[in-house]
């Protein structure tokens, strides 16, 4: 299966929406499991889901990966966010150090983290760094540009950052991952995801504008200035994923919606995470509406958009906790989730070979 | 410590509320994690309450247990249950063969189960059951009488029932068990659990009934009328737990209970699950309203009273997955988020470990 120097169009052409057939047949045995009809509720969707994207009654998600796509911002000079830029390259050497919230949710998950340098400002040397053998350099510029003046990257590397996405999530799965979340690290990187849940979710500014990791009243009115001029400055083409990319960034949200395709392109199911990660959705499924058929929605996020962008996807948070993190924290707590869902359906014996007589 | 034929006022006595001191530092510990301030959200609430129960920075939730307490229920000759009241034991020997519900949840959260015969009407001898070592024969009664006309169980049976649920737990914990989660197995206990809501919430009988494994329209009328019956006949009083106990029953309930006073009184947590365990919780809550300290709300259940009642408690619920089992599953899949909460407290890195600048 061809990865590297696949075109765009390739990917989208090679993507299916999932065949209903082994999800019907997964239902079939929902029925019989020694319970009320469906009374484990959302866990039997999910594990019909999978049954459906894996095509089998024996779905797996023993192998578990979290790709923690890294970019910096240049729309933070306008005062957007709570933390300096330098937070980014910081975080990403804690990442590597094991230090940081992904990297304990994941253990707990058991899910592999790989960190990717998309397009951070400094330059870290993947061979000193500690842990450093699962962070990849793939930088497609330092930083964006400040969406606010003018595109945050040219259509090109809007283009570059997907396929890399794309390129790395396909080597995981290639390698063995049964399922991917999807992280992102990047100080500044809710205002374009905020541009992107307007354009695309044709959502208003106020709305899809929230405080990201704290910002004050002030701060607040900043990053609506920001993304409503972003938007009116660069008029990105709702319908064109790879536009609204481009005049909003950033390298990251590009790396992660590349993850979203190469999901749906190995049919294999990709957790999303939160605001960040979902504005890679959107991008995605602009580009190629099937990958919805791939994709869970971790957890619902405090910042207020999120559940709008959600809804546009048509997806169902599995857990709403008040996290709003980033960095795949939400799609991996998710996963322990999915993990029972799956359990549940291969171990819980049927009426019959329990001898328990159904309902009257 | 003292846990057999210890009175129920010597229990109520024995439990204080959790001292704010150890919640406070672990606020504090918090607040330094290398991530926007609690960012992570309720993971930081549950991370710092099980440091308040546990009076330690360094809170562990590794042993866990779930005691699924079963019984019979009288009010079944109404008509009130989609299910025949044999599936009650038939269900407690799926249990004991590992393939229940329960049983899948509890092998991926990594939680013993123990079966309890509080009260089923079958007599299911403990030596000769696979799985016999975690089965325990603690019969009330075989079965309660029918609430709707008269009280299910005598006062002294409904003492007995909670100071049972007490003494196993204790003993669970006195065994190193850190964590404790209630379940629940009996046909017909949705009914029980409605009457109990409605008294101690202090709702309406429309409100706390629903449709439990299933019962159709008739069937929900029928259960509806039940419980009104059971409420006029019995007159339940609303401040003494054990009288209301005695009207609605069951064994299980009373069972329950006992588990969460069990948990205060030894200063452990205890997740109940949930419309049924939640009407245990409210009758212990009804005992001693310090209870509620050390619970935790595993989720919140499809059965429309569950959340008035968890409300009444003042729960907010770690999962919300329209789940309608019971037997333990929603609080066994709760403890996985509960200790991803633990693990994010213990091994995340602090600004300064991580070297990390703080927000502006």
């Amino acid at each position: 299966m061809i990865v590297k120097d696949i075109s765009l169009n390739k990917i989208v052409q090679g993507i299916e929406s999932v065949d209903e057939k082994w999800t019907e047949k997964a239902r079939e045995r929902t029925a019989q499991l020694v319970m009320p009809a469906r009374a484990l509720g959302r866990l039997h969707d999910i594990s019909e889901r999978l049954c459906g994207i894996q095509q089998t009654l024996e779905p797996s998600i023993d192998r578990k990966a979290t790709l923690v796509m890294a970019g910096d911002h240049g729309v933070v000079e306008e005062g957007i966010s709570a933390f300096p830029r330098e937070v980014t390259g910081a975080m990403v050497q804690t990442f590597l150090k094991g230090g940081a919230g992904i990297n304990a949710i994941a253990r707990h998950a058991g899910a592999e983290v790989w960190v990717v340098d998309m397009g951070i400002i400094p330059e870290l040397d993947q061979d000193l760094l500690e842990g450093g053998d699962r962070f990849l350099v793939r930088k497609v510029a330092r930083g964006t540009d400040n969406l606010a003046k003018g595109p945050a990257m040219t259509r090109s590397d809007a283009e570059k950052s997907v396929l890399t996405g794309f390129e790395l999530a396909s080597e995981l799965f290639m390698k063995g991952v049964d399922i991917l979340g999807t992280g992102d690290m990047g100080i500044g990187n809710t205002t374009p995801s905020a541009a992107i849940g307007a354009v695309i979710t044709g959502n208003t500014v106020e709305m899809m504008v929230g405080r990201g990791t704290g910002v004050d009243d002030e701060g607040l009115l900043r990053k609506q200035d920001a993304v409503r001029q972003g938007i009116h400055v660069n008029r990105p083409e709702r319908g064109d994923g790879l536009d609204v990319l481009s005049k909003t960034g950033g390298f990251e949200i590009g790396g992660i919606a590349g993850c979203v395709l190469a999901g749906a392109y190995h049919k294999r199911p990709v957790v999303i995470d939160g605001y960040i990660s979902t504005a890679g959705a959107l991008i995605a499924y602009a580009i190629c509406p099937a990958v919805v058929d791939y994709l869970f929605a971790g957890h619902c996020s405090e910042e207020p958009g999120h559940r709008v962008m959600l809804k546009h996807l048509g997806l169902d948070p599995i857990l709403d906790l008040g996290m709003r993190l980033g960095e795949g924290t939400g799609g991996a707590l998710a996963m322990g989730i999915m993990e029972g869902a799956l359990k549940v359906f291969k171990e819980v014996l049927t009426f019959e070979e329990a001898n328990v007589s159904g309902s009257k």
